[in-house]
């Protein structure tokens, strides 16, 4: 066996405390290299004539990418304490893999071979708010979401949807709107908001912040947005603001006042400035990217850290608001962002802290920081399979298995799932305004575990291309909306609602993936049901055939409501269908 | 090239912050595998016509283990911000490595591709005290080093040293005992004390805390500790306390009052208890290991953290000590671990924390708790080879290549390497009473890296099996003393001091080993001079070439004192040399 390929490693998510009894455990071995994998593990204190005294116990190969199998078990360790190797066999070959490496015979005479978990303190376990899981999210950019009051419109305001988005047009979006559409979200069976930015700031964005304290009064007061949370809140949505706490915008006083001040500013240690007076072209301190609007903030200041954790308390304990959504939270330190898991769980324990990450986020996601990220991989892997068809069936099965093991599964089941955002190409004009594929696209999406999000105006056919064509104003016209791809992905909000299986409940399992003729089986399945997702991506229509353990066995075609028992199943091009399959009797 | 061995990830060993500007960069390949790698990097900012600007680096082979080969590099990124990959040639193949797998071509029309270390944050630095990698510490256990006041010693104390040390038998030491023989350590070179528990305990060890705010009365008071501190500081002696934050002893008040009043006791969630009232046999509380005289410490409750936390605090305010020592650091939970950080560096910014961790302990020094971990790695390593004979120069090599791999340069350099302490059998024990053997030992510990320590009596050759054996009376009769040993280790301490390439200054290498005849060079190494250890490993004198680049070249044999101009040098059996080389004209 390749000895080179096989890895473990302890507290990431090869081993981590799954429930305050339980520990999942993963470790790889080069793909089709392993017949089977037995975790070898025991409690570090027993001991018996100078050896450790360990159990075997069979791991499960819980998927595969394209250079590695995936193996899995939880353990229950009786005192909360376990040491653990893994046994590797393939034919008549074994390996003994443990932290000191590889052995030919478990070394149980010396237990620091092992590798160690510890303690399962339930202190260090990733916990995030319950709810998380069972929400769908819905994106809305404020300027462009609904007009409700014209007389707060800011000044040169255009007529709602008259003319195409640009950089810095606007067009009277306000909180008012967004009550007024509540009912909408509610009957598309959305459970949360995702806003983003609401704070006085200069742009149509909202992302260049002069005052975290104040609302924009384009978008109303503090007493409409108070409404706006409590009337949510009656209509069971949940409510998360963006917290921009890399930068402020240019006219955010502090920065205003180290521009008129200089060095007797006490703000001049607020951001980071290589010298005063501030010089700007080039900017004479760091920014958000290059851009000279947007000065750094340094997190790392006593005084700027106690400003924003308490602007990150206010609008919980004033408003209510349920999640923080944090923008370009990888660039802020991580010693920040554990003193702000403890300020805002201080106010308001089950509050949501989704960071902006679009790279491998386990760093922030070991319990201290986030608990959730906005799942990139997710989206990149669904929009090249289903919109662009840039991969094929077999590569965006490992895309996804990939995925899937690189965190913990509490950590995936409250994964910020999103297709498309402000800051992308809408997802139809991705999919070369192909109907069909953004209906695959929602299919996949609303089936897959993790906490989805819509971008607003993605589920009536909006289209769009990147900043600024996707910030379109949202179609209120049913006559303009399409109504057909609507009714489609609220009948998939239902079945999320009905069948636990499409949301987080049981494992996911690639079932077949087909390059040749580009077709994917993939299944959620717990001890009752198996649920199958077909999907022919292929131009053509086909025969799929289920394998073996479904073929010929009693199914519910979930999308029809229609019963079948079948070997296969005819599919039409670019399309999904789902089958659930009693696993009782 | 083997992708399966390829292996990369940021944030831990592989990729952190080394110093305010500087990132170091780690990736593997398999062994012989790979010809060069060049790092692929750039700020994610950077961009031109749809690509991203990214440039290249040579990395170089920072050394090898049995499996694979380790690139290093070190890149100061202008903005503070870095995505990266590698690029791997070997002969006519090359291959692109990044965060989403193996590319043919670096995939620079999307920056997602590729690893990210976005931010260089000081705050997120891993950051141990300066002092202590130019440390040497000693071990003390404070009933057996010295009994400097007869008056306070425990009912049926033994004469000094007239027994063979049991479980349960006293000699008296005390805290006058340790301030008669400081001038004894200071002769010797010691800069450190790291004294096993001291506060009011039950048995001999002290590891069954009583009162974590009172010391022993055996030991003395704490008029008499502040006075050692102060000695101890005016002759440039750092203290260090025993932390045993695990779990308290069965006479702990709480504890006692739990098992007193049961349900109504106000410390009854103090602990971890099943139900009560209490039962012992078997305990109806967690223990340390199964030690019923040891119940575990709930460090989750806010009371528990808040006491031990003053205690952390208490030793520093009040007595000036200089580091605590964390006993079964591992199995206390890491949120109590980071909240311990910012208490006691709250009181004293350059207080020495070191954890008691046996295994992998990356997830405890990612800069938000501990300073340093006792390095059992280095001791196995050290021991199998030098005393034990039990693997070869080879595999020897690997393990140290391995271990200097297994953390940042900066973890290393505060690492505290220990040969052997209060739980294992004495060094001349472990080397069958070969004085030789020993010697190699100190002469690669303290020509390695790292905060090395001495057991107490180990650098006057004492022997005995592990505890009680290893727990004897010093022995302070000269005629008694290995002088010998004793001189050859204060030379190394002389060297060490004189010498910075004996301590944490250069690069660690292996120049050459040779299982065959069992000989090993390794080098440190900074830009002016080469420090080249010659070990022979083998029963019999050998000739030992030196390789090419130190043939024949002029160097001064540091032991001896003498210079030399050799092509390969005279090595008695169990032997080791050191050669200081110039590389300037």
């Amino acid at each position: 066996m390749l000895k080179e390929a096989i890895y473990h490693r302890p507290k990431n998510e090869f081993a981590y405390i799954y429930d305050d009894q339980t520990l999942h455990i993963r470790m790889r071995t080069k793909k089709d290299d392993a017949e089977a994998v037995r975790l070898i593990h025991g409690d570090p204190y027993d001991w018996k004539d100078g050896k450790w005294i360990a159990s075997l116990s069979p791991m499960e190969k819980s998927g595969s990418d394209q250079l590695f199998d995936y193996w899995f078990i939880a353990v229950q360790p009786p005192f909360r304490r376990m040491r653990y190797g893994f046994e590797i066999v393939s034919g008549a070959e074994k390996l003994i893999y443990a932290e000191k490496g590889f052995f030919e015979e478990a070394p149980l005479e010396d237990i620091a071979n092992f590798f160690c978990f510890p303690y399962l303190h339930a202190a260090d376990r990733f916990k995030a708010p319950d709810w998380v899981k069972d929400t769908v999210w819905y994106q809305i950019f404020p300027e462009r979401f609904g007009n409700g009051n014209p007389n707060i419109d800011p000044e040169g305001a255009l007529p709602w949807g008259s003319a195409d988005p640009t950089p810095s047009n606007f067009f009277g979006g306000d909180f008012e709107g967004v009550i007024e559409h509540l009912d909408y979200l509610k009957d598309l069976g959305i459970t949360g908001i995702y806003f983003t930015p609401i704070f006085r700031a200069f742009s149509n964005h909202k992302y260049d912040t002069i005052d975290y304290m104040e609302i924009d009064p384009q978008f109303g007061d503090k007493e409409t947005f108070r409404r706006l949370v409590k009337e949510a809140h009656a209509k069971g949505i949940k409510v998360m603001l963006d917290a921009v706490f890399n930068h402020s915008g240019y006219l955010f006083g502090p920065f205003q006042d180290v521009i008129e001040k200089g060095e007797a500013s006490q703000f001049k240690d607020w951001f980071h400035i290589y010298e005063l007076p501030i010089k700007e072209n080039p900017p004479g301190y760091d920014t958000f990217a290059y851009e000279k609007s947007m000065p750094k903030l340094n997190t790392q200041h006593p005084d700027v850290k106690k400003y924003l954790l308490d602007v990150g308390q206010y609008w919980i304990k004033e408003f209510d608001i349920d999640g923080w959504r944090l923008d370009v939270a990888n660039e802020v330190d991580h010693a920040f962002w554990r003193d702000f898991r403890t300020a805002v769980k201080e106010v308001k324990e089950d509050v949501y802290i989704l960071g902006e990450i679009w790279h491998d986020s386990m760093p922030w996601l070991l319990g201290d920081q986030f608990d959730a990220v906005m799942n990139y991989p997710f989206t990149n892997g669904a929009l090249n399979f289903f919109a662009k068809g840039k991969i094929r069936a077999e590569e965006f099965a490992s895309v996804i298995v990939n995925g899937l093991h690189a965190y913990p599964k509490n950590i995936n089941e409250v994964a910020f799932n999103l297709l498309g955002s402000h800051d992308t190409d809408r997802i139809l004009t991705l999919a070369g305004e192909s109907k069909d594929r953004v209906k695959q696209l929602f299919a996949f999406q609303l089936s897959f575990g993790g906490s989805p999000c819509i971008y607003y105006g993605d589920e009536i056919g909006m289209a769009g291309g990147n900043d600024p064509g996707c910030r379109a104003c949202m179609v209120w016209d049913e006559n303009e909306q399409d109504r057909e791809l609507h009714r489609f992905v609220k009948k998939l909000l239902e079945l999320r609602k009905t069948y636990p299986l499409f949301a987080n409940d049981g494992e996911f399992r690639i079932l077949q993936a087909k390059s040749e003729d580009n077709t994917l089986i993939y299944a959620k399945e717990n001890d009752k049901q198996l649920l199958a997702a077909v999907v022919n991506q292929s131009e053509v229509p086909l025969a799929i055939s289920f394998p073996a353990e479904l073929a010929g066995k009693e199914a519910e075609d979930l999308l029809k409501g229609t019963a079948l028992t079948a070997d296969s199943i005819h599919a039409e091009p670019m399309s999904t269908q789902f089958f659930l399959f009693s696993k009782e009797g």
